[in-house]
C-alpha cells in the first residue's frame, strides 16, 4: 500500500515551518515513532545538521523523531528500514545530484513503493515525479541524470504561481514555460499552488489542500482540478 | 579585437522586439550587411523560420540582411565565415543542448574571440558566461553539459528581478539563488535588470544600459554598478 504526500511548500506566508500541514502529517504519519530525514537540497546552503535540527522541531509536537540520512554509515540499510520519509525542500538540481551521486534514488524509490510513507516538500515533491524538467530552480549544480523517482505518473510544479496581469518583467510566466516543455515532452505536469499537496493513497491520487491545481496536458488546454479530486491520466 | 553585446532582454515592456538596442546596434554592426542567427532557443516553441523571421523584420531597418545558422548546410562553415551573430533569447537548457549536441559552442566560442561582433539576448547572452548555471530558465530539456562559451570571465543573471517585499509567495528571491549558487561555486553572477547589457570591446568589459546591475561574489556582499562602469574581477 502506497502512502505519499507531496506538498508544493512547506511553509505558508507568515506561518510557521510545516504548521499548515500538520492536521494531514498526524493521520499520515500515525503509528509511526520515527523518520528518515533527506535534507540534500540545503535551502540557503545551510548544513545538513541545521537543516535536520529544523525538521526535528516542526515534527517534536507530532512525537515523531528524525534522523538526517547524512548521518547513517550505511544509507542504503538507512532506507530500506525507515518507518517513513521526508524530503524538504531547497534546490532540486542540487538534491537530484546528490542523490544520484550517492546511489540512492533508487533505493528510496523500493522503498516507497514497497509501502514506506513518504512526505515531501517542494524540491522533495519535485523527485516525487517522473523527472526534475519542471522545476523552477536555478541549475547550481549538474545532476547526472534528470530522472527522478516517478511515483506519480506525471511531474509537478511546485509553487505554481498564475500569471500577474500587473507585470512588466519580460520573463516568461509559468504557464508558459510548462508549454515549451511539452513541445519537447509528452508528460503530463501538475501546477501545485502553495497550500495544495497530491496524495497517493495506494493506487488512488488526489489533489488536496486550500487552492485548486492546474493541469497541463501537451496539446490540451490547461484546467483546473479542486481539493479532493482524483488525478487520472 | 573582440566586440559582444549582452543583453538581458531583447524587448522592453510595451515596445516592440529589439526597439531599445537600435541605436547600440547600429554602432556595433556598422559596416556588417549580413548577420547568422542562432534560433535554437525557440521562445515558445516557434520554428526556426518564424524566430528567423521576426529577427529578419527587426534587423530591416539597419539594413542587415539575416541567415538562420538551421538553414545552412555546413553550420560550422557559415559560423566561420560570418560577419556578425545574433544570439536570440528562449530557453537557455534547449540552446544549449542543442549547441553541445550539434558541436557548435566551441566554433562560435572561436569565431567570436577572433574578432566577428557577438549579440546575445537573454538565454543568447547567459551562453556568453562560463556555465549556464545562473539561468532562471526550466530545464525542459538535458544538455550534455552545462559549460558555455565563457567570452566573459563570470556568468550572467538575465532578466534579473529585485527581491518583491510585497510578495507572500515562498519561491526563492533571484538573490537567494544566485547566494545558494555560491556555496558550490566561486564564478562571480552579474545580475543584469532588463533595460541593461553587458559591452565588450577588446579586454574593456563594461554595464551599460538604463539600469544598474548586481553584482554577486562569493562570500561578498552584492552591490550595484552603474552605467558605464568597466566591469573586473
Amino acid at each position: 500500500m502506497k502512502q505519499i504526500l507531496l506538498a508544493s511548500t512547506s511553509t505558508m506566508f507568515g506561518e510557521e515551518y510545516l504548521a499548515y500541514l500538520q492536521p494531514e502529517l498526524k493521520s499520515f504519519f500515525e503509528g509511526i515513532s520515527e523518520i528518515v530525514f533527506i535534507p540534500f537540497a540545503r535551502p540557503g546552503g545551510i548544513s545538513h545538521d541545521e537543516y535536520t535540527e529544523k525538521v526535528r522541531e516542526a515534527f517534536h509536537s507530532l512525537n515523531i523523531k528524525v534522523h538526517g540520512l547524512h548521518t547513517f554509515t550505511d544509507p542504503v540499510e538507512a532506507i530500506q528500514q525507515a518507518e517513513g520519509f521526508f524530503t524538504g525542500g531547497g534546490n532540486t538540481f542540487l538534491l537530484v545530484q546528490q542523490l544520484h551521486h550517492l546511489n540512492l534514488m533508487e533505493d528510496l524509490k523500493a522503498a516507497v513503493q514497497g509501502g514506506t510513507p513518504y512526505l515531501g516538500t517542494s524540491a522533495g515533491s519535485n523527485i516525487g515525479g517522473l523527472n526534475m524538467k519542471n522545476t523552477n530552480d536555478m541549475p547550481i549544480v549538474y545532476p547526472s541524470d534528470f530522472t527522478t523517482m516517478g511515483l506519480v505518473p506525471f511531474n509537478i510544479n511546485a509553487h505554481y504561481l498564475d500569471p500577474d496581469p500587473k507585470s512588466t518583467h519580460n520573463g516568461e510566466t509559468r504557464e508558459t514555460r510548462i508549454k515549451e516543455f511539452h513541445v519537447f515532452n509528452e508528460i503530463p505536469v501538475v501546477g501545485l499552488r502553495e497550500g495544495s499537496w497530491i496524495r497517493v493513497k495506494d493506487d488512488q491520487v488526489t489533489t488536496e489542500g486550500t487552492k485548486a491545481s492546474r493541469i497541463f496536458i501537451k496539446d490540451q488546454e490547461p484546467y483546473e482540478l479542486g481539493s479532493g479530486s482524483i488525478l487520472r491520466f
